[in-house]
C-alpha cells in the first residue's frame, strides 16, 4: 500500500517520470491524458495506472539517485559520483551534524540530509539568497528539509553552530576561510573541498599547510557509462571529463601533549 | 571527552594507525614504547598521548573511509570509490533493509551497516562459513555488528527473509539467481551487482533482459589521487586501472494494471 | 615562399579553415568576401592575405593532424590519438609496406601514406567500391594518393601483394581472417585490429590463440583536453569515452629450427 | 635471409629479449647456454635457432616499440602513447627537419629519428653531456645516429640550426626560452612541450598568450591495458596515471599582410 504523503515517481511509457508527493486528492495532467492519482493508495510500488486516454504509467519509490537528477538547479551542481565519495570520507551517517558552505542548487545538501537521518543535522550557508531558496525548496519537495538549517551569510564571519563532525566548502576561495572551518569543526575530523581549476587547488593546499591541517588528499572520480547491450557490449561514446577536484584534510587544530608516562 | 568504548584511532609520529576500541584498563605496545589508554580518559580527539620513550600519539575519531581501510583482508575488497557510488543509487539510507550476498571481507557490508542505522537492517549472504567469521570479526571490530544478520547458506535457495529496500550482488554468477534476487526485493526498488569481467557483464545483462528489470546501467569508475604539493601539482604515477564493473537494475516484477480510468 | 601545388590552409579571422592544393589562378569566395589566390605565391607560411572586403586570412602549412580533422567521412574515424599508437607499435616508417583492410574513410590510410614516404606503399583492402572511392578522394586531395593501392575486394580471398611489414585490421569479424593475415605478413612482424565491443574482442583473442599469433595485446587510449587558460586551468567538461579497443599481436607461422649446436 | 648488419631481437623461451645487430662472426651467451649467431644467416624473421643446451631462441626483426621499450635510461622516458600523438601533432614525417630540446635517454628522439627517415635531420639539444652521450648511444645500438645532430648547449642561446618544420621542448622552464623557439621554427608550423606539473602548464600558457602563438592545446594521454584472456576479458590491475601534460601551439611570428584585393 502506498500511502498519502509519500514520495512516489510516476513513469510514462516513453520514460518521462514525474516525482511527487503522493496527494490522492490530487489529478496529473500528463501528455497521455489525466492520471485520477487516488487509484495509487491500493497499489503498491511497480504496479501501474492507467490514464483516461488509456496509456500505462509505473508507480516508482524514487531512490536517492533518483532525487538528485531530478533537483531543480540554476547552478552546476555536485555529480552523484562525488557525492559518494564525500559521504565516505566525511564520515557522514545517522546522527551527524554537517556543516556545508555554498549550497548551490541543493544537490548535496539533499544526500547529506538524506544519510544523517532524522538525529543528524546539516547547516547550510550560502550567501546568496536565492540560492537558498532554491535549495530550500528542492529540500522541500523530497520531504528532507527538516533536517537542515539555512544560515544565508558570509561564512566570512563564521559558522557559530558548535562544532560539527564534519564540513564540506564549495565555495570559490576556501582558502580565506581556513579559521572558520577550524573553529567550527571538532578535532581531528574531516574537512572536504570542491574545486573548479587547478589554479584553486594549488592554493587551496598552500594555505592548508599553513593551518594545522593534516593527511591532505587531491584526487579526482571519473564515471564511465556502457552501452548495455549484451552482445555489444561497449561505452558510451562520450562522458563527462571534469566536475571538479576533490580536496580532503583533517583538522589538527590543537595538539594537547600530556606529561610522558612513567 | 573520550568515553570507554568508542572507536578510536592512534596515529603514530610516522602515521602507522591503531584502530581499537577504547579500553582505558589496556596498554598499548609499539615500536615506540608502550602507551597507557587510561590517559586518554582526560583527552579530546586530536589530542596526543605520549609513550614511555617519549613518543607522540595522536587520537583520531576514524571517519567511515579509515575504518574500511582497516579491514582485515582475505579477498579483494569493494573500494571507496565503488562504495560511494552503490549507496546512492541503491538508495541505502536510515532505517533501510538491505540484502548482501557474497559478503567477502566483508567492506561493502560495513558501509551498509553504517548507513543504515541503528533502524536498519543488512541481511548478508554467505556460502563459505570462513569468510561469514571474517566480515563478522570485521564488524566486531567497529561495533556494527547488531545491525547485521549473517546468513550462511546457498543464495539458490531463496534469501526468505521478506522483500528488501535493495539488493546488492557480489557472487561469481548472478545471472542464475535473478529469481531469487526478484522474490527478495520490493517491486520497483534498485539492485546492484559488481563483476569483475565483461563476460560476466554481458551474461547478467542477456540475463536480466529476459526477467522483469529495468533500468539497465552499466558503469565503471575511476579515482585518480594527485601528490598535493602546492607548487608541483599533479597526479600520482600510478593508479588502481579497475576494480569491478557495476550493474544496476530495477525490479518490475508484477504489472498490474487498474481499469482505465473514466 | 610558396609554390603552386603545395597543400594549403587559409584560416579566416573567425577560424574557419580552408585547405587546398595551392592553384595561383584561383580564387576562394569565402563569407569574408574573395580571395585572389595569386597573391600567395609571393607569401610564406604565416603570412596574410586579405578579402576583397577588407578581411585577414593566415596562410598555415597544414599539419597531418590538420589534413585528418579534414577528411570528408561517411564512416566513424580512426581517432588520431588512436592513429598514432598504432603506427608505433606497427614501426610504420619511411619505406614500409602496409597492408590495411576496412580503409572506411581513409583516415588511418592518410595517416599510414604519410608516414610509409615515397618509398612506401599501402594496400588498402576495401569490400564496397564507395568507400574505396571516399578514401581515395581524401588522399587524392591531400596528394597521397600515389602511395596507396586500393583493392576493392574481399579479403576472405587473401590479399596476394606478397608479405607487408605490418597489417592492420578495421573489419567487423577480423576472426574470420586470420589465415590469410598470416599468408600476408612477414613472419614475425606485428598485426594490429580495431573493435568496438568487447565481444568481438573476446572472439578475436580466441581465434589468435589457435593460430600461431603470440605477444597479444589488448588496450584502449584516452585522450582528455584542458582549456588552456593559465589562471584557470581544468579540463573540458566533456570527452569523448570509446572509440575503439585496439588489439596487437605477432605472427608467429613457421617455427623452423636449425640442428643443435655443438 | 637475415643480413648482417640488420637489428635482430632474439627472444628466449621464457620472454627474455637480446636486441642486437646482427653480425654474424659473434656468440651470444645466455642462461639458456650459448647461441651461434652465424647460423641466422640461413634463417627467416619468425624461425628459431637452438642452444648448445637445447633451448630455442625466437629470431624477430624489432618494431619501433621493440626498440623504445629497450632504451637505457637515466631519466623518466616519454611514454609511446605521448609519442605517437606528438608525431602527429608535429607532422612529424620522412623529409622533415626536426629541433629538441632536452633529449633525455632519447627515447622521443629515437622515434623522430625513425619517422624522418634518411632525408629528415633531427636537431637535439642537451645541456647536460652524459645525457646527449646516454642518448647517442641509444641511437647507435639502433642505427638511427646518422640522422640525429647533437648540439650540447643551453637553449638560451638559440638554436641556430635554421627554420626547422616542427619544434618539441622537453625542459623545465620552457616559457623562457619562447623567444628562440619562434626564431627556430617556420612560421605557422607547430611546437610540443611535455610537462609534469599544472603549474608549468600554466606558467606556459601565460607565456605563450604573450608571444605570437596560436591554436593553444593542453591534453594528457591515457592508456589502459587489458588481459588479454578471451574468456575472461577485464583490465589490469593497475596502470599509469600520469606522464606528462602535452602543450601544443603554433607559431605565428610575423603577420605581414598584402594590400586588399581589388
Amino acid at each position: 500500500m502506498i500511502h498519502s504523503g509519500e514520495l512516489i515517481q510516476l513513469v510514462s511509457p516513453k520514460g518521462k517520470r514525474y516525482l511527487r508527493v503522493f496527494d490522492p486528492d490530487q489529478e496529473l495532467h500528463t501528455h497521455d491524458g489525466k492520471l485520477i492519482l487516488r487509484e495509487i493508495c491500493e497499489l503498491n510500488y511497480g504496479d501501474c495506472i492507467t490514464s483516461h486516454l488509456g496509456k500505462s504509467y509505473t508507480i516508482l519509490k524514487p531512490s536517492l539517485y533518483d532525487l538528485l537528477k531530478n533537483i531543480k538547479r540554476k547552478t552546476q551542481v555536485i555529480y552523484p559520483k562525488d557525492i559518494g565519495y564525500i559521504l565516505l570520507k566525511l564520515s557522514i551517517g545517522p546522527g551527524a551534524t554537517v556543516i556545508e558552505a555554498g549550497c548551490g542548487s541543493g544537490a548535496l545538501t539533499m544526500a547529506l540530509a538524506w544519510f544523517v537521518g532524522q538525529e543528524g543535522r546539516v547547516h547550510s550557508f550560502e550567501r546568496r539568497p536565492e540560492f537558498q531558496a532554491l535549495c530550500a525548496d528542492n529540500l522541500a519537495r523530497v520531504k528532507l528539509l527538516e533536517r537542515v538549517v539555512f544560515h544565508v551569510r558570509d561564512i566570512e564571519d563564521g559558522f557559530a553552530v558548535g562544532e560539527a563532525d564534519a564540513v564540506f566548502i564549495d565555495v570559490r576561495t576556501p582558502w580565506e576561510y581556513l579559521d572558520q572551518i577550524l573553529d567550527g569543526i571538532k578535532n581531528g575530523h574531516p574537512v572536504g573541498f570542491l574545486l573548479p581549476t587547478m589554479n584553486q587547488v594549488s592554493l587551496l593546499l598552500a594555505g592548508l599547510e599553513q593551518k594545522p591541517f593534516a593527511e591532505l588528499e587531491v584526487l579526482e572520480i571519473f564515471l564511465r557509462k556502457y552501452k548495455p547491450v549484451p552482445e555489444r557490449l561497449r561505452p558510451e561514446d562520450r562522458m563527462v571529463a571534469h566536475t571538479g577536484y576533490l580536496v580532503f584534510a583533517r583538522a589538527r587544530k590543537e595538539r594537547r601533549r600530556v606529561p610522558v608516562a612513567v
